[in-house]
């Protein structure tokens, strides 16, 4: 027999469905009017920048930015194209690609935080007190214990 | 000045936003295997099926999937040719448009309706107690307080 959704979970059911359908268009939004860039090149600009010489293996990049390879290939080849990061073969491992950020990269993610920041600031945090965020990590971090499986 | 995100913040974002990579393409894969229905698919006929005589305007179907009216259209045809869902001009007001669910569309639903359910349960709900359902409906309400002005 199916075991159905209680009402209280029902009800955070919708809303946390609303949050992850809603979410990410806002967060491009304002990154393709400000930076011309969706949020998922941004995030992943901002994982190189913040890697050990600003570079990571591909394959590492993917599981940071919560991608597929393939998706982040074809994403890497058009921030390639535009000068924000380069690709070579690594170094100790000849099978293995790695992405650098450039120093035009690292430019864009400098100019393009803090709107990106103040956006964040404003959609998600603005009415959310520090115990509320400290409920929600823990949350958060129970369900992608789950889905990670 | 900019001002960041504290390393409390800062941790519950970047689980925020893994959910809301990782969420959808978990929830689609189910439905997609089980039922060959997106996600999205699924909750249009969902929200079809709750509603009185299982019909809604095309703009109220839209807010309540969280869609715009453009890709709410285009997934209603795909539903409409599969015969899970009827489109008529409303009979009070000829310009705006109606969406029925079928019989099948219904059916549909009836058969889906338990594995997505359980899929919700096990991905989202498992590790969750009453408490952290409440603290999960507190902060996405906030939050949808923000998104939604």
């Amino acid at each position: 027999m199916t075991e159905w959704l209680d009402d209280a979970q029902q009800a955070a059911w919708r809303k946390l469905i609303e949050v992850v359908e809603v979410l990410p268009g806002a967060l491009d939004s304002q990154l393709r009017r400000d930076a011309e860039l969706s949020h998922f090149d941004y995030f992943t600009l901002a994982m190189l920048s913040e890697a050990p010489g600003r570079t990571l293996r591909m394959t590492a990049l993917a599981e940071l930015t919560n991608s597929s390879l393939p998706r982040l290939s074809h994403v890497a080849s058009r921030l390639e194209q535009r000068g924000y990061l380069e690709r070579a073969q690594c170094p100790d491992d000849r099978r293995a690609t790695v992405a650098t950020l450039t120093e035009a990269g690292w430019q864009k993610v400098v100019a393009t935080a803090p709107g990106h920041v103040g956006t964040v600031r404003d959609l998600v945090f603005a009415d959310l007190d520090a115990s509320d965020v400290a409920d929600l990590d823990r949350i958060m971090a129970r369900v992608l214990g789950r889905l990670n499986r």
